[in-house]
């Protein structure tokens, strides 16, 4: 199949995305919306609902199934909310000023109507989610942001632990961003129809491809080339991610050291970040991180051998393979 | 029947509550459960469980139906979970030192795992909702949080306005509490079995509770004689709350002047608090808030009529005079 083929059917998928995301923010309130708006539409790249759309679409017939269509986009942006609401609590807690390029909401409405916004987005998710009256799909989400949340206090527990290991990181990232995409893919799949072994190759699907993109992005955090980005976000922050992880492990004694120096300094100036960047890229962090992100996508490419071959498997398998190459 | 055969049966129910809410706190993480225990086992009345459970018994033939009890009990605590969730992030917004006579819980672990705890029981709640498997009760669910998320928001919005109508703070209060004792009660219906008549009537019961619930709550901020409350806090925090509103519209133009220079007064002192006491008793703020509690307390008995009479319904009855009675 021709790229350019596959981009145009995702750019398609990508719009009815947004005119639903759109759609469904309607609180009475103005301060509401306004606040919500600000988050939803901020340049995401929409991978959970569109993950959600395309699972979905795998297992109907295109033609057959038409008039499920706008329940298939309804569901998906259960995920883009739920979704939103994580990063308002995020920069609540991180204390952020920043978010995609731009001021943190916190940092323009102050943390107070941040939580309670989150808070609003976490029930407008849940509230369309049980307007589709389908318990399977409704027990997946909220054992989805049960979890989530258990993983959001795992990190907040282990943000002064230098002694992670890659196991403690991943246990991490499978709560914070694996199980959300693990059920997109599964929801999508569950509407679509899926019997219980293609409902099960997705939602393994979801989660590898998950731990992948959690992966790269925290590779990216040291290594994107994209303009316009800070660099070193996290180390500045003293987060601890898997190049550091891997790093630690390999390098000797004073190189560690000095890395978890640079890590515990208040102020990491650019020139002490380069340096930590030198020193993780001399003990393997990136080369390793890369390699574990690719382990994961090979993952979750094989999930998807059950299925038979169609035009949306090809789509999940091109997005599999587009994770690994993204810049930003 | 006899007070202490009621008090008694309460008791019992009680009992059954604080057992399922243990029970049910079962994070792998002991963090987890130490920070929600502190909010649960900190001395709330059970009032939303308690009205749950007796909402679906109230329909219930007691003798044929006990093998519903478990699930009853299970039922009636997501609201408890639903309720401390939005506590833990009520003191986050109000940066409250104090809940219940105890530290509050930001003051023990902080912020951000406050906020995030928060989120965990929020899910918990959604979490045991959807195992019930009963579409119907999980859209009267989500439908209520999301009331509730924008109620909060719409209280934050007003702090600073001190020209509150009576129907500004009824439109908060109807959110922030009624909606969610409402649906206590609705919910309990559905799971009693109740008609459609049936389950109406609970909910404009809950609803007029509720309200009476809250404007009693805001009036014992001010008048309560009970030892260790400290009493003024909503007026110190500028807090406009139902007896000011009253008293405010009967107030000579320089009494209403004096009461807002007191409520804006940065470091209100007890001198301060009791001269606005005072002020606000001359102009009959408490009266006409007890009038109102009145009001809605009749208005909840009277959506009962419906309902044949037996010995849950007379439980529902007390419970709705005590409201008026409490002391804390």
């Amino acid at each position: 199949m021709e790229k350019a083929q596959i981009l145009e059917a995702i750019k398609a998928e990508l719009t009815h995305i947004e005119k639903t995301l759109k759609f469904y923010l309607n609180s009475h309130y103005p301060f509401i919306n306004q606040v919500s708006e600000y988050i939803i539409f901020s340049g995401g790249k929409r991978i959970r609902p569109l993950l959600s759309v395309l699972s979905a679409k795998l297992f109907l017939d295109s033609k057959k199934d038409l008039k499920n269509e706008a329940l298939i986009y309804q569901t998906s942006i259960i995920f883009e909310y739920l979704h939103a609401a994580t990063l308002l609590h995020d920069d609540v807690v991180d204390s952020a000023e920043f978010r995609r390029g731009r001021k943190a909401a916190r940092n323009l409405w102050g943390n107070q109507a941040t939580i309670l916004v989150g808070d609003y987005l976490y029930a407008k998710s849940l509230r369309i989610a049980s307007s589709l009256k389908n318990s399977e799909l409704m027990e997946v989400i909220t054992e989805t942001t049960l979890l989530m949340s258990e993983g959001e206090i795992l990190q907040l527990l282990n943000l002064d632990n230098t002694s992670l290991t890659v196991k403690d990181y991943e246990e991490v990232i499978f709560r914070k961003t694996a199980v959300l995409i693990s059920a997109c893919c599964e929801v999508g799949s569950i509407l679509g129809g899926a019997n219980l072994k293609e409902r099960k190759a997705l939602k393994e699907y979801g989660k590898a491809l998950g731990m992948a993109f959690q992966i790269i992005d925290d590779l990216l955090d040291y290594t994107s080339l994209e303009t316009g980005k800070e660099l070193g976000k996290d180390f500045k922050e003293g987060k601890v991610t898997l190049p550091l992880i891997y790093a630690l492990e390999n390098a000797l004694p004073e190189e560690k050291k000095r890395l978890l120096y640079l890590l515990k300094n208040q102020n990491t100036s650019e020139k002490d970040f380069l340096e930590a960047k030198f020193l993780i890229e001399k003990n393997k962090g990136f080369l390793e991180t890369l390699k574990r992100a690719k382990y994961y996508v090979n993952k979750a490419k094989e999930s998807l051998h059950p299925i038979p071959e169609n035009f949306y498997k090809t789509l999940l398998l091109f997005i599999s393979d587009y994770l690994l190459e993204r810049k930003k």
